[in-house]
């Protein structure tokens, strides 16, 4: 099963609310499906122009290795030979850094959400905003949340 | 001046909707600014993984030469050799078929939607009645409509 | 859903074998998950090196845009420049010829099969024998078979 | 002489049984062939979308220097800008890290395997006991086994 466009707008729409309420800087949220094909991106006014690709960069890393962004990123400092070969091999759609979060439905991974704009940290948590508001789980780093 | 995110939702939900009153098959609707980056992108369940880039490229090549992509789907029957070498200059981002519409406010290009699921000319109909319900000008081909 | 590991080789291994079967010339059989990516690739001794990447490529174009290659290849006859676009915006992953087979399941598409090898009537045959001995439909064309 | 098809699966299921044996992560696991063309692949259900990339990048990185790519992923330590320029030189087809093992028979390489899942080291162990396994030599570092 992959993510329906339904439920991708949910995700998107909740963590874009999160970020007002939250008054982070100008956000761009996307949805990939379980294979890493876009399902759903809104950017917000003067969120720059590269801030899609990261965004959809950060999803597509982590369903590449099949773990969070949050992880990826950790492993960006221990072993940067390894992460700038994913670059390569990926042919640049991996951002080894937080804001990119697997969408787990009853274990499964249905697809991933990437948000790029303010600090990775605070993009994250948007990401889970939107996750939890559609009904789904959020896994940012090697294991799904207990 | 460039289209922002609410206009740009606009476009792509009126788009959705007459391709759902049309029954066409499912659809990827691309909205560009006049950068030719993303502001927003929904793609219906169903539709393949290659329509968003599909969409965009019909969208990024309307941007990048200045007409709607129903031209450059016309001259590229005439010049096929001026086609290949954009689709190769531009990175693939160029797809010269309808489906890819600029959008005039007051003259200016603000962006350009792109649509791909159906035939070409049905994604171009809905292209023109995305941009119609947000109050803008559709462009389809070498010159603005008189 | 997207097919598993063991429905994948049933399928690759079905595949080769309608192909010896056939004294068919050496093939090369991959089958890709329903997001394009790799599940299982067999290539037969002496069949040449680029059968990989044609097989995939013939899978490949078949999810991107949602119908069998045979489909692409009598289109890209009547409309070459968009399917050199399609080539152009897939990096290459985009052969439009008879030889990638969407492989369905209750109506869903789970993946698709790519061969190639001998002629691309032939290396269809093997898609098909593969996705029938695996218990699934196979759609080489525009519209599911009825 | 190159791996035949028949021994290339030999290495990948006796290297999946390993990992199952191991309780390793979900495992992609690739052979190439000594002109480092797919042979023959299997990922695993719930290994990620980028994983084959990483497996095929490890085996053919490893072909692409003459040494197993534990040795690459040292040489990364040490020389970074090295490893960086190899990652652009091939494409992004070169993984500098452990988990791609040359494939040595009668002290001639006839492929490498790569494979991607675990931790690099886990997924070495994998790679040796499938050339174990079909009877040949793997060699992980700068120099054949003694």
């Amino acid at each position: 099963m992959s993510i329906s466009l339904t439920k991708a707008l949910e995700i998107v729409d909740a963590a874009l609310a999160k970020g007002r309420e939250m008054a982070f800087e100008p956000l761009t949220v996307a949805v990939l499906d379980a294979g890493g094909h876009l399902v759903a991106l809104k950017r917000e006014d003067r969120s720059g122009i590269l801030r899609p690709d990261v965004a959809i960069g950060k999803a597509w890393g982590a369903l590449g290795m099949g773990f969070g962004s949050r992880e990826l990123g950790e492993r960006a400092v221990k072993v940067p030979h390894f992460m700038n070969a994913l670059m390569a091999a990926s042919g640049g759609r991996f951002v080894p850094v937080a804001g990119g979060v697997l969408i787990l439905s009853g274990g499964d991974v249905i697809g991933a959400v990437g948000i790029s704009g303010d600090t990775s940290d605070n993009d994250e948590i948007c990401c889970l905003a939107g996750i939890a508001a559609a009904g789904y789980v959020g896994q940012t780093g090697f294991r799904p949340p207990q």
